[in-house]
């Protein structure tokens, strides 16, 4: 099992240690997301060394149907596929199963459903996504879940969230099994268990209670930022989060923007992971410390600045707005590569501002700060 | 005038230093397409000090249309703009205006034709594009010309050469005019001429002495790889380029393959430019010293091997056939970035090992043996 060193707690906010096999990842921390075992946006791992990035996150349903997860490894296990040493998350693959195949059905064993690429029929059950995420070797392993959507109604909340606890207890099972095998890529494999109920107080609550007593490395707060309000996601956060324990990293998935990390850190969680920030670098929107600016944006044109002065990104350290403009009206893949890596350096270096604001005991100060900042250029641009 | 030092004569071909503003130039030189002022692929300007690029080509047409050349200039010129100290080769627009632009006029003056991205009216004659060239600040410019197809007839290539003599003319003094004024970029801009004349070698002849009289600082052997046979255009070398000064840079316009490429030095020929690199790159099919491989080819699922072994690019120190196949079939457009950066390396590695083997006056020897290695991958792939 993973050591979770817990340094300092200020407020609720928790600034710990997580000591993995592939290496210690500080915390609070953002995932880049990796989905296919590459980052959106032509980035490279020699390119992650670059920007900080500590963890990367991937996808176990879409390693699963293209190249195949007994191939990867076959070929050594993710890790040396994709060629980066530092740790790595996979999902359980639950998410995509509800979200993106076709024609799902669920039972008590697990899911069947439809392939998006080529329409064949794949069975996932709680045994299958630990046996895929074990042949990938990640170093930290996801729960298969259900994701109910946060205002699902309350019974079918109830019954899914109990389905996913037994589902829980059989993947605790199927991975220590495989975590014993002699050919298994990474024997010490994490399992992390996720937190469901949608936006049902007494449901996470009870639910929080009993995946605490299964002992995991880490606990996920699943099935938030996928309908309810931010208001809603935070008091839900408020409410379930003192019920996980305390001395284990805690985790928010798929959550979210800069000012959602700054609440979420301020309610104690850990991990964090989400699309943003290379979805909008494909799309020419940059974070900056005082909000997002659109390079599109035809202020630019003429602009020589970095998009953030000061900052040290490979983007900023080199090229100006006006370039990464020109690229991107010329639709030069250079353009969104620059705008991705400079999004990712933007959110690993944030969180390396609230890990120092954590450490200081000045978090409450420097998130009220941080939460007016990030509110400046969205006026500017206007 | 940039001084170009003929370091060694092996046969016919030609190892050489051309000197400039913008630092050295070693020749034989492969430039790196960089149309817009990037290379396609999201190949950044760092990337390129990575693969030993010398020189870059950007294409005055695109830039003109996109962003504008006025605008780059107020920028301080294209160097500064894409962040790229080392030489830039602009060309004249010509073949862009001949090939991509609707509706063009051809006059004595010059030819009027409509944007192909806005379809908007714009005039091109030799004045512009000197003009064009020299708010881009290049390192060399190239003159204006019409490049007719090789297969045209003799009359109409008789008076189409005729009159892109006499706008070579009006080039040389317009880039004089533009070199000495006080607010020019780069008051050093080098102008290469061009033979035309299709595969009709009296033209070739007559305009390679006409030309070479007006003591440019290089010449380009233009119009070849547009319809011809590699023997037609291998004959067009050995007929013109003797007519052509020794001791002046000789480019060979768009060409080609690396066999083109080995044949071409044979016959004296100093420059190089192609987007078959990147181009096939952003296809997974990368170049090796034996042969081209498909990298979409389901025989590299499992091949952890590099593109090729031994070779110092970035891609092939770190990543395998087996990743790169995955992220091809997945659009990763890491994929592709990695393809065009090694086969930009590998033609960019070909020209060292030719000035090697000039250098050591074994440059047919070398050539044979290169051209041997080259077929050998099509068969093992059949």
């Amino acid at each position: 099992m993973a050591e979770y060193i817990l340094h300092k707690v200020d407020g609720r906010a928790k600034r710990g240690t997580f000591k993995t096999v592939h290496g210690d990842i500080e915390t609070p921390v953002f995932m880049n997301v990796a989905t296919v075992g590459a980052i959106k946006g032509a980035v490279s791992t020699d390119d992650l060394h670059q920007i900080d990035t500590q963890v990367v996150l991937s996808n176990t349903y879409h390693l699963h149907v293209r190249t195949g997860d007994e191939t990867i490894k076959e070929l050594g296990g993710l890790h040396k596929f994709m060629v980066w040493d530092k740790p790595i998350l996979t999902d359980s693959g639950g998410f995509q199963v509800f979200s993106l195949a076709d024609l799902r059905k669920i039972k008590e064993e697990g899911v069947t459903f439809r392939s998006h690429i080529d329409g064949h029929k794949i069975f996932m059950g709680p045994e299958e996504s630990m046996q895929i995420q074990s042949n990938l070797g990640s170093t930290i392993a996801m729960a298969f879940d259900e994701c109910p959507n946060a205002l699902a109604e309350y019974d079918y909340v109830k019954n899914s969230v109990a389905r996913t606890y037994r589902w829980l207890v059989r993947c605790k099972k199927k991975m220590a099994e495989l975590n014993a095998r002699e050919d298994t890529v990474n024997k010490n494999q994490c399992l992390f268990g996720i937190n469901q109920g949608a936006i049902y107080e007494d449901l996470r609550i009870e639910n929080a209670r009993r995946i605490s007593e299964l002992d995991l490395d880490g606990y996920a707060v699943g099935g938030l930022a996928v309908g309810e309000s931010h208001e809603q996601m935070y008091h839900i956060l408020d409410v379930v989060v003192p019920y996980l324990p305390q001395n284990k990293p805690t985790y928010l998935m798929g959550v979210g923007t800069p000012q959602n990390i700054l609440e979420a850190v301020d309610r104690g969680i850990d991990f964090f992971d989400c699309v943003y920030p290379s979805r909008n670098g494909r799309h020419g929107h940059v974070y900056t410390n005082k909000g997002k600016r659109n390079l599109f944006n035809a202020r630019y044109e003429k602009d020589m600045r970095p998009i953030e002065e000061g900052c040290h990104c490979p983007a900023c350290r080199t090229y100006s707005r006006a370039y990464i403009h020109h690229l991107l009206k010329a639709k030069e893949m250079l353009g969104l590569r620059l705008c991705v890596l400079h999004n990712l350096y933007f959110y690993n270096h944030l969180m390396e501002q609230i890990r120092n604001a954590i450490d200081a005991g000045e978090y409450a100060t420097f998130k009220k700060n941080k939460l007016d900042e990030l509110q400046e250029v969205s006026r500017e641009e206007k």
